[in-house]
């Protein structure tokens, strides 16, 4: 079963490289990851996407918190959290192909970030499933080249914050 | 200089691992980074931004091409890419607030992913700094937790793809 957590560090070196290697050691696949900064300056977030069995994931997360420089570990319930995800997708688009293609993007609420005499490069963002879903629409077409972030999550806003502080509490 | 990096992998354990000790055993300091799946299903792209000198950075993009694993290294030239990054952010807002904040919102093309009885969460995507932009602009209302994903790009759209095929061709 797949489970997205969110692990805030300390901005120093060897942070990132230390909970990936936590991963690697215990042979779990990591889907996605993405790392960057937060609201403090001297912390940042992980978010990644992993593969692996509920009493497995319990177990890590209590590894991941004894690391040095990790100050939280929570995994993002789902239907609890606002997960998204950006991809980047360059599609081949001919003249021809292009009204086609602007309508798709507009049903899917996707950007055009650039626009070129045979190609668009769609800038879109979706909660899970929906990028896949506008991937699979656009593949047809030809896919050019595609990145995307790996997904983000924060708790909804209807959550409590203790005190309207962030909650960087240890567990 | 800070500079952004594009690293296709084969998706194998270990490959994300490698590549971030590569940097760590250099003591050089990701500020951030995103992997995710590609247009292959067996293929994943990292994107990473690193802070180092010019000619510390051919150095160790021929380090990481060496790696096992990696079948593609590249600066994204700024200015010939399109880059973008996603950020999530909760901000404290009381109903009398609201209508402000909405309207910054819109004057980003920010869009409410989430919206609480005293909290809004904002999904915003920006080129380089627009995201940086937004939270400056929000933050004296409060922000309560902050995610972003770190930097993705692509070729602009105008770039030559090889006869219009993913450009795995190893250097």
């Amino acid at each position: 079963m797949k489970h997205t957590l969110s692990i805030l560090v300390e901005n120093r070196p060897g942070a990132l490289a230390r909970v990936v290697s936590m991963f690697r050691r215990r042979s779990f696949n990591i889907d996605s990851l993405a790392v960057g900064p937060t609201e403090r300056r001297d912390v940042s977030r992980i978010t990644l996407r992993v593969d692996c069995a509920d009493h497995a994931l319990s177990q890590i997360e209590k590894q991941i918190h004894k690391l040095v420089d990790v100050l939280r570990v929570n995994e993002l319930p789902p239907g609890e959290s606002v997960e998204r995800e950006l991809a980047l997708i360059n599609v081949a688009a001919p003249p021809s192909r292009r009204a086609e293609l602007l309508a798709l993007a507009e049903a899917f609420r996707a950007r055009v970030a650039d626009l070129g005499p045979d190609a668009i490069v769609f800038e879109i963002v979706g909660a899970p499933g929906e990028v896949d879903a506008f991937e699979e629409l656009v593949r047809p077409h030809g896919v050019k080249e595609l990145v995307r972030t790996g997904r983000i999550g924060l708790a909804r806003a209807a959550a409590p914050v203790p005190d309207g502080r962030p909650q960087y509490v240890l567990r």
